[in-house]
Order: structure tokens, then C-alpha cells, then sequence
């Protein structure tokens, strides 16, 4: 069992799907499913503009959105709302861009007014990531957009393990460059990543002098028209995308997706109450959807007698909460069932090591049964 | 039946590999396999240096033994053997590279002594690519290396539809850098790409100053030594990687891999005799063991015919060889059978299409019976 | 989720050993794979004995267990534990038999005094369902053959849902037939069913009359000799009884998977008790360790609810006790996390179907983290 | 590479199709697929009667046939057409019914005058072989149908390497039960085996005394009413036949299939004829499409050579035909690479078996690119 905050369970049905037989990837059936994954993942960002996907991890999407929109030595804002916005903000000095570092607490999400006090004309790129996978914070994007007001700068948002889980809009909440995994909501295996790219940011793509090839937008869109790849695809992750596209848009439906992880946040944040712990977000308006971070100190030892006795993952405290936080996934591939097997072996782990807590399991199916 | 020189057939083992439940990327049984598939890359290289596996497309590898061993501006030789080596050039090119570009017939492979000729103080690098996809020309690296003397340019060799079908020898050959790929001869669906990296290359990529992050080698081989990656890996392309090095390196042996690959060619190419048709590739140390090329006007009615007819893809001619030649690939899972089967849907489909062809599957079977 | 008692969850490992491409039933490999699963059925039903396996449902593996060892117008006695010890004994009839049927209540085992006192020379068998699947009793064997003391009559028990799930000894208890299938304790897909036989048995058969043909042991036995069936069998089934057999014997062995049986069962009652409800047996020395019948009035309606919010499938009522019972299977590929899962979802269905119930999971949990 | 005349290869959407999970077999999902796979069987066997599918080899749809519709010591006529005839007529004898056998040369059909003129008022059934599978040769049906006039003897037919495959017509030929195995034409492992019967069968069955249980269409029928069977079915190869059902009648479609098998056999005797030897069938009328029996003294070496050299298993001589034929099959998923390189193997095997064979390879490609 594999509670960690993704890579999620993979429903066997994508597993199936993408152990087919590979094909031509400059056949007539290749174009078919180029073109279906595309306009499904369209669906998925709620947006009528580009996608463009790489056969890569996530942090290759970091980099796409980067090296397609800005030159050396631009200037962009950052929030350090967590481990991963502070990844990528160490990805943007290294590619040669100055970086404005929002400085943050962790259990906070990126704050637009601080946002909007450190825009000055320089400024090319504000950088947000939705939810922050290391501590359960999910930052209000609209918000950030509306602080921005008239300013220049693109908008760039890590929706990694958001996308599909939690309610997201590319386009009515103005995003330029939204960067997302195959791993996390979208069920899949890693090894895929994508953008979903805005009018603007192909504009500003035009001038943007940051070296860069393989994650060239130009040429992919190019040939994705006919739905093509430049080079030879991940073919058979594309077979897993378009079952599980399947799933989402057309089975189960997104906003019932929504729906299903908004109650699951909410029994575990029953329970983490019910076991008199404290979640690590702070604001109701941030807590997320997708996972939970716990407040915890030892919270390893927990983790290794979970693992030992219960054979389930989860995710560790990340960075500066090393110890202090564990992470409860609840996304992907899960229902009601799944959630309270999840939430019993927590229980049972930490009283086997030796934590005093209550039942938040009761809590938990109070809330899912009513 | 995909006779097109790659993506291969994968064994159905693989596949099943493949559709394995995910694990946890930062657990111990991750490690295991991290460092299984490594050592299996090496011996698969014949090296004693670095792997570096990259969830990209073979394009990713290609852009990673540029921009981790020069800088902007720098020198390079690049060896106009077909296709693969012109886009190879137009990347060095994209990426800010200076490339003197040898040109060549499409028929021969890299020129040992034109590219001693073309050395001078400021080359740092030789790009050649091993075995050329699009013409089946194999060129001869330890010769090239050889003409390169004592001269201090780094040697980076592309072997995508070479490697594991072929032989090759990383150290033994002097090479720096060796860029791979999942779908040929490693028998894998596309998703995965390697470079094989030398002391000097590691030595070069510590001056260079291309920018980069994703496919910078020096935090993944800090993260590899312990069999872990620095992001979520395409774990489910590891399973099946380590599936298909246990059938190359233990169940078949590389050898015996190369024997029969040799032996394919051969018989190819004895039926393109029988037909009475010309192979591309005109220099008898340069043919390739992976694919063979085969000229022939009007090439495009013939694919069309035999995959209306019979169902089986066969390379099509690229670039300035389109509708010259096609390509019959005789690599990864494939045995003599396949090999019969292949050729008297080649033979069936020249006549259907009007050529006036001659026996080759019997002058095929004649040497495959021998 | 399929918490029926049977067909259990099939281990995905097992579904992908049997979707592996068929071989040969005349060849080599596939005799290799026939010994490997007689000799490891004979490891799981005790037995230093002949085993029978047959393409077809339990019931196949009834019948044969009658028509090799018995003649029209024999006398036997079968007992009344339940729904399917009532199937058996109506199967009997239909053959021929005159069936000596000791009545029930559904609520107790095969009791041994009864059958000792219905013995006379006349009886030729006496027939028990080992673990009664309509009602969570598991009947004393062992008892049952002391009983018997040194009358002739052969002992036929039934363990379709008892082997590899609960302590069973074919040669210690003096079984003569024992009737197995592959969906529940080797957790396998429905396909196969199974016999072990003793060497009197054996004897039985040479002088017994039933017509038969497909059931005949003896053509069978002879051909098992070397690994083959006198007819094409369920290769794939055999590929997964292969899979199946090497995680129950090797991986996790018999005896803790009999331990894991049994403190499931009783973190079930723990929660029956929790609930206010009882379990369906009376006997303490005949409690099941694979399911557990719980007395419910209006159980169609909770089974319904659970499904529909739930998508889990509980057992029914069977027979006469239609509507009067629900039962949890808690056997196969099953773990600690997956049975709190389970029974979580049976105590939120029982609340919405408006049954005034406690916390019957708190209990369960307790017991499991002992 | 499997060309023994069955268990043919199975297609891999097929295994896929297997390897799914299980689910409850009482639920609504297995009545739809219940419901869905024998409305396919009947379109398969043209037939608007009852389709009875048992979780068994074929031959335990051969014991079905009789023990519904016969009485012990019920007089029958069989025909000799080789080893599988023979088979079924021991299977008669051993149930005590009274066999008046024609015997045969295995190189001819059943002969419709010699039943005619063995029919007498106490025969109730006539048994044939529609494709003996040991010798390539097809009997036919509706001539015999034809020469038992108005005479009351049902006739059971044996398709089980014909069915879907070559042309069969149950209603039309006037067939009373039919007899059929899942791991030929169907495309499925074995395990599941099949009786269309017609009414006058189950008026038969009325007034059948032979004691039968697991094999008694009354109850299959009742409960397959609503899509169920009476005791667990092999659900996970049902699936199965679910996705071959839905490629033999919707996407290549049933006339297509036919021919296809009626080319290949055409080709596989021009490439017989080309190597010099002999069909074993000598009545132009009764060719088989499915498998070409070879007359070959010898050919157990031959057999040997080409599964050692290419990996591929032909089918052997049986019973009186031992080591004095090779069996090719060209039946299931079959296409005409795959019986080129079939040929192209076999070709070659005679040849390094020391056999101075001609060119027949060259002869079917002829007759296949016609």
C-alpha cells in the first residue's frame, strides 16, 4: 500500500493499458491517440490553449516552463511555501535567472500581497506552486493573479500534485505556464510531465534567448498538430493517459473527482483530529485536498513501524521537516474504503510506537458515512 | 508486426514487467533496482564508468552530452553520416555550439581522416553517430578514436539503434560519451535515454558552461550511488529495463545477441541480392547488424502495400532519402522465423507493387538454414 | 472490493502468471510445470498421496469424489451444516446414492456422535464439508474420523473454502477424498478443482461402479506420472496455481498464513462484538478462520447499501437463511489494512441502513495492534 | 512459436482481457457477461438453440454430449476418422453405451453412405468428427445429416478444432448437439468447453437416463437465463471469450475468418506440394482449413530439429500415425507472415533433418500475394 503523497496507486485498468504492444510512432494510430491525450489534457488544465508534453519527470516540466519563457539574467519572484517551491527556485539560479525568494514558514501558501509588494518593472516571472506536496498547502492562485493587477510578468504554476485532484483553471485564473506529472492525480506512472501554455507565453517564447532544445515548445507543438512528436514518444504512457483520461473525464467526471478528494481531505483531517495531532497548514483557506501533512515530532519511527507491520508507505517530512511531519496521500486511485484501511494503519502505527492518541478512525467514518 | 528499425518489438515479458503497481521511489526496494538496472547499463557499455539514465526520449540524451561537457560557443566536429547526425548537428547548432559539419553521401559512415584533417586547437568535442537509423551505415569508432591521436577532444557517440544489438565498447573504444536509448536494442518502449559518461567527460563537465539542471549528470550520480535519482523516477520503465537486461545479459548473453543480429543482416541481405536490389550502405566494413537499408524508387508504395496487405511497418526513407529506400529492421526480440516471415512480406509486397523482384526469402532461408 | 467468501482478490502477480502465452501441453516445459503443482497441492493438503486435478468448478471435484469411489445404490451419510453440505448431498441423490442425511441447524458443525451412532454395515462413505461457506462453521475432522473408529467407510470432506486458509491434514486426520477448488485459499480465478486421495480410495475405485469418464482418476494419475494430462488442461490456470503455490508455501508459508487467517477472524468477531451483533456459529471449537456469518435481519439491505456507497461485496444469505445473515470473507490475498478497510465499510453500511450499531472497528483495531 | 493444431496462440488482448480481477458471481456485472458471451456462442455456432458452457476440457463436452441425451447400454454408431474419434468412442464405451464403429483408413471423412447403411431401429445417435485434429481432414456434415433421412438418431458433432475457424452451421445442418473446446478457433487457453443443442436434444434429455450431475443441461440452462450458472464459473477465461467473441464477430467477421483459415491452407499445400511430399487427407472435399497433416516417415526428427533450431512446435504424429506425420497448424491468430515464416521453418527443418525437399515456401508466397 502506497500512501505517500504520489507517485498514487495506478489502477490496474492503466497498468493494462499501458503494457499494449508498441506501435508506429509515425502511424496513423499514433496520430489518433496524439491528438486524443492532448485534448484531454486540455480538459483536465480547463484550457483552450497549447499542452505540450515531454517524456520526462516533473522537474523536466520545471524546466520547460523556464527556458521557453525567459532570458539569462531575468528577474523572477519565487515563495518559499515549501521543499519543492525551494527545489525549483534553486533549478531557476542555476539556469541563470535572479530570483526574488519570498521567504515562508512552511505552513503557509504563497501570500499575493507579498507578491504584489516585491513586483517592480524587472520583474518577468512570478513563479507559484499550487500545492505544495511537502506540507499540504495549497496556495490561492486567482488571489495571486488578482495581485498581480496589469503587471507584465508571467505566471508560472507547479500544479504537480494538484492537477486532477484539486479544482484548477488555467485560463480563468489567467496562468501563463502550468507545469504537471503524470505520477499524481493523473494515475499514471512517472516518466511523462507537461505545460499548459498560455497566448502570452508563446509570445513570450518568441524572445526568450535561454538555450534550450529539447524542451523547445515550437517544434512539438509544430508536430503535435497531426498529432506527432518530433522525436520517438513514451508510447506506451500515452496508452496509460488515455486510459486514465478515460477514468477522469468521461467515467468518474472531474468535478466528482473534486468532490471525492475534498471528502477524503476532510475524514483525515477528522481523524488527525480525533488523534489530538495537528495538521501542518494554518490557514482553512489553504488546507489540501490531495494529501495531509501531520504534525509529529519522531514522526520516522512512526513511519518505519507502519511500513514494517502494515507493509504501507507513508510520505516522510521533507527538508527542514525531516522528523516532524508525516504526510498522509489521499489521492489518485482511491475510494472510502481505501481511506479508512489507510487511517486504521496509521492509528495502529502510532500507538505501537508509543504515541497516546485517540480514535480518529471513528471520526473519520462519522464523517464518511454521512 | 513493427519491422520499422525501432521502436522494436518488446518481449512480452517486459511488457508484463512494465505493468508492475508503482513502489515507493525513496524505499529500499527502489534502491535495489536502481542499482540493478546501473550495473546492468555498464556491462551493457562495457564500461567501468558512470550510467545516467534520464526519463527522456533519445533526444534528451543527445542534448545531455552536449550541454554537460561544453560550453556556449565551443567547437565541434559533426560527421553528416544521415538523418539522425544532421538533427544531432541542428541541436549543437540551437544550443549555441560552433559545428564544423563533414559532409557525406548517406552511404558511408564517419570519415576517420577527414576528421583528423578538420581537428584544429579550438575542437572540443567529435560527435559520430554509431549506427545511422536511416541508412544502415555503421561507422567505426575505435577507427575514428584512433585518427583522433592525442588530441584533447571528447568523443561522444550516438549508439541508439546500435547499442545491445551490436558491438560496442565504451572503454575499450576510448569514447567519452555514449547517448542511448530505451526502444531498440534494449527492447524497451521508448521513455528512457542514457549516456555513458568517462573520467575526462566528468572532468570537461565540471568547466563547462552550458546552463542546466535537468540533465545535469553530477546530482543524479551523486543520488545513483545509492540507487536512488534526484526526482520521481519512471520507475515502471526500470522494471521492465531490468527485465530485458536479465534476458541480454544472463539468458542470452551479449554475445550471442551480437551472433545473431550478424546473422539477420547477413540473411537480409542475401534476400536483397535474390531480389536483385541494391543495399544502401557501400562500404562492406560499414553494415549495419541492426537494420538494413534498402534503395528502391518508389519506396512509399511499397510500404503502403505491405502494411494494407499484411500489416507490418517497414521504415520509411527520411529526409533527402524519402521515397529512395526502405528500411527493414531486424533488431530487439526478433527471431529466424520473424526473420522469414518479414522478408517474404517484403518479397510478396515489391511484387504486389509492381517490382519484378527475384527469390530472396529462399536465398535467406539458405543461409539462415546453414 | 470482493469481501464475498469467495472468489477471493486475486494476487496481481497471480493474474499476471496466468496471462503469460500457453505452451505446449505435449512439451517439455509444460511437464516440469505439472509435477511443480501436484507436488506442491500434495505440500498444501497434507498428503503424501495422490492428487487430482480437473479443469472445472468445485462442484466437478463433488461428483468425482463420488463416481471414482462409490457404485449406484450405495449408502452414505452426509450432514447438514449447511447450504452447500444440502447441494452436495441433493448431487448424491441425483447419482443414485441413498444418502443418510443427519439434519442441522445451520449453526453447528458435522457432529461426530451423530455420524458414529447413524453408522452400519451398509454405509459405504460419510460425506462433511470441511468449512461450511453458507455459514462460518468449520466442522472437527479429525473428530469425525475418531468417530468413525475402524468402520470401512471412506471419509469425503469438502474444503473449498478451507485449504490454504485454515489448518487441514489429509493424511494425519485420515481423509479419503479431499475436495478442493482454486478460488478462495489459493486465490486463484475459478477454473480448477481438486482431489487428494488415499491409497484406500485408490482401492475403492477399482471396484467401484459409477459410470465414469472425464472424473476418472485412473487415466489421470497415469498420465500426472509424468507431468501431463491425458487432455489439453487449463495450462494458464496451472501457470497461476504455479504463482499462487510459491507465495503460499515459499514466500509466506502455510503456517503464518493460517495464523493470519485466524487473527483476522477474530478482529471480525472483536467487531461483531463491537456492533452488538452475533456471529452465526454457536460452537467456540468450530468459529471459522475465512469468513464469518453475522446474524442480521434485513442483511439484503445492508449488503445493497454497502455496495451501492461502497463498492464492496458481502456474502448473502443463503438458503434459509436468506436475509437473515451477511458474511465477511477475510481470506486469500488479504492484509491487516485491507480487513480494517472492510470492516469500516460494514459499519458505515450497517448505520445507513439504519441499524443502531457501536464501534465495532475501534474493537478490531485494538485486537490487531496487539 | 506454437503451430501444433491448438491450443493456438492467443491473442495478446485476449490474455489481458484474462488477467483482470475477478468479481462477484452473483452480481449484475457477471449476468451482463454471462448473457453477452452465450449470445456470441450462438452467433459462432449458428445456431438460435441452447448454448451449454462448462468450466472443463474439451472432453468433458464430449461426455456432456452423451450422458444427456443417451441410457446406458444405448446402441450409437462412430466413425473411425483417426485418433480423436477413436478417443471418443472409448469415452462411449466406457459410460456402457454400445459403439457400432466403421472403421477408417485416418485419411478419409466419416462416410454418410456407411452410416446409412448402418443405421438400424436402435440406434440413437450418430457421432462424428466434423475436423479430425490428427489428421487434417474435415468430414461432412450436413451429407451425413442428408443420409440419415428421417431417421430418429440424433447426430453429435465434435468442432472442437473446427469451430470458428471453418464453416459450421448447427441449425442449418440439422445438428442435435454440438461439441466445442475454447482453445482452438476461439482463441482462448483451454479450460472452458461448450454443447450447442438443439430441441430435439433436450427433448432427449427428458427421457436420458444416465446418471449425470455437473455435466446436466437443465440446471446451466435455468440459471444461464438470466446470465448466471449454478456453481462458480471460470469467470477470468469467460472475460476472455468475451473479447475473442468480439473480434471474430465484430471486427474481422466470421466469412472473413473462414476464408482467411481457407487461404492459408491453400498456401500451406502449395508449399507441401512444393517440397515434394504428400497431404495426409486424399478427398479434395474434406481438406482441412485449420491444420495440414504432412506424410513425412520420420518426422519426430523433424519435429525435434525445428523446436531445437527455430523454437517452434508442430504438432506430432498420433497413435497409428506416430513418427509417420507432422501436424501444421494454421488455425486462431494467424496471419500470412506468420505462416510464411511457419513454412519458412519448417522448410528449413526438413532440410537439416537430412530431407531433399524443394522450394515450398516460394509456392505459397505465390498463392499468398495472389
Amino acid at each position: 500500500m502506497l500512501q505517500i503523497p504520489g507517485p498514487t496507486n495506478v489502477p490496474d485498468r492503466v497498468l493494462r493499458a499501458i503494457d499494449a504492444p508498441t506501435i508506429d510512432h509515425r502511424g496513423p494510430d499514433f496520430a489518433e491517440l496524439g491528438l486524443e491525450v492532448l485534448e484531454g489534457l486540455r480538459t483536465v488544465c480547463r484550457t483552450d490553449g497549447q499542452i505540450v508534453v515531454y517524456p520526462a519527470s516533473g522537474t523536466g516540466a520545471w524546466e520547460a516552463a523556464l527556458v521557453n519563457t525567459l532570458s539569462p539574467g531575468d528577474k523572477v519572484i519565487a515563495c518559499e511555501t515549501g521543499h519543492f517551491a525551494t527545489l525549483w527556485r534553486a533549478m531557476a539560479a542555476r539556469l541563470g535567472l535572479e530570483v526574488v525568494w519570498l521567504e515562508g514558514d512552511w505552513r503557509h501558501g504563497a501570500d499575493p500581497e507579498r507578491i504584489a509588494d516585491a513586483l517592480d518593472d524587472d520583474v518577468r516571472a512570478v513563479m507559484v506552486v499550487h500545492n505544495e506536496t511537502s506540507t499540504g498547502v495549497t496556495s490561492r492562485i486567482a488571489d495571486v493573479r488578482a495581485a498581480l493587477g496589469d503587471h507584465d510578468a508571467l505566471l508560472l504554476v507547479d500544479t504537480i500534485s494538484s492537477l486532477a485532484s484539486i479544482d484548477y483553471r488555467h485560463d480563468e485564473w489567467g496562468v501563463d505556464v502550468t507545469v504537471a506529472g503524470s505520477q499524481k492525480g493523473l494515475m499514471l506512472p512517472a516518466g511523462l510531465s507537461f505545460n499548459a501554455v498560455s497566448e502570452k507565453a508563446l509570445e513570450a517564447a518568441k524572445a526568450a534567448r535561454m538555450p534550450r532544445s529539447y524542451w523547445d515548445w515550437a517544434p512539438i507543438i509544430a508536430a503535435n498538430a497531426n498529432g506527432y512528436w518530433p522525436y520517438t514518444s513514451a508510447t506506451n504512457l500515452l496508452y496509460g493517459l488515455r486510459e486514465a483520461l478515460q477514468i477522469l473525464l468521461r467515467e468518474e467526471g472531474l468535478e466528482h473527482v473534486f468532490a471525492r478528494h475534498a471528502r477524503h481531505a476532510a475524514a483525515t483531517r477528522a481523524a488527525v483530529a480525533g488523534w489530538g495531532l495537528e495538521v501542518l497548514a494554518l490557514d482553512e483557506r489553504e488546507l489540501s485536498n490531495s494529501l495531509t501533512a501531520v504534525v509529529c515530532g519522531g514522526s520516522d519511527e512512526v513511519r518505519r513501524v507502519i511500513l514494517e507491520r502494515f507493509d504501507m508507505s507513508l510520505g516522510a517530512g521533507l527538508g527542514r521537516l525531516a522528523d516532524e511531519v508525516f504526510r498522509i496521500g489521499h489521492l489518485g486511485d482511491f475510494n472510502d474504503l481505501m481511506l479508512a484501511g489507510t487511517l486504521s494503519g496509521v492509528q495502529m502505527g502510532l500507538k505501537l510506537a508509543g504515541h497516546d492518541v485517540g480514535d480518529g478512525v471513528g471520526a473519520a467514518l462519522e464523517l464518511l458515512a454521512a
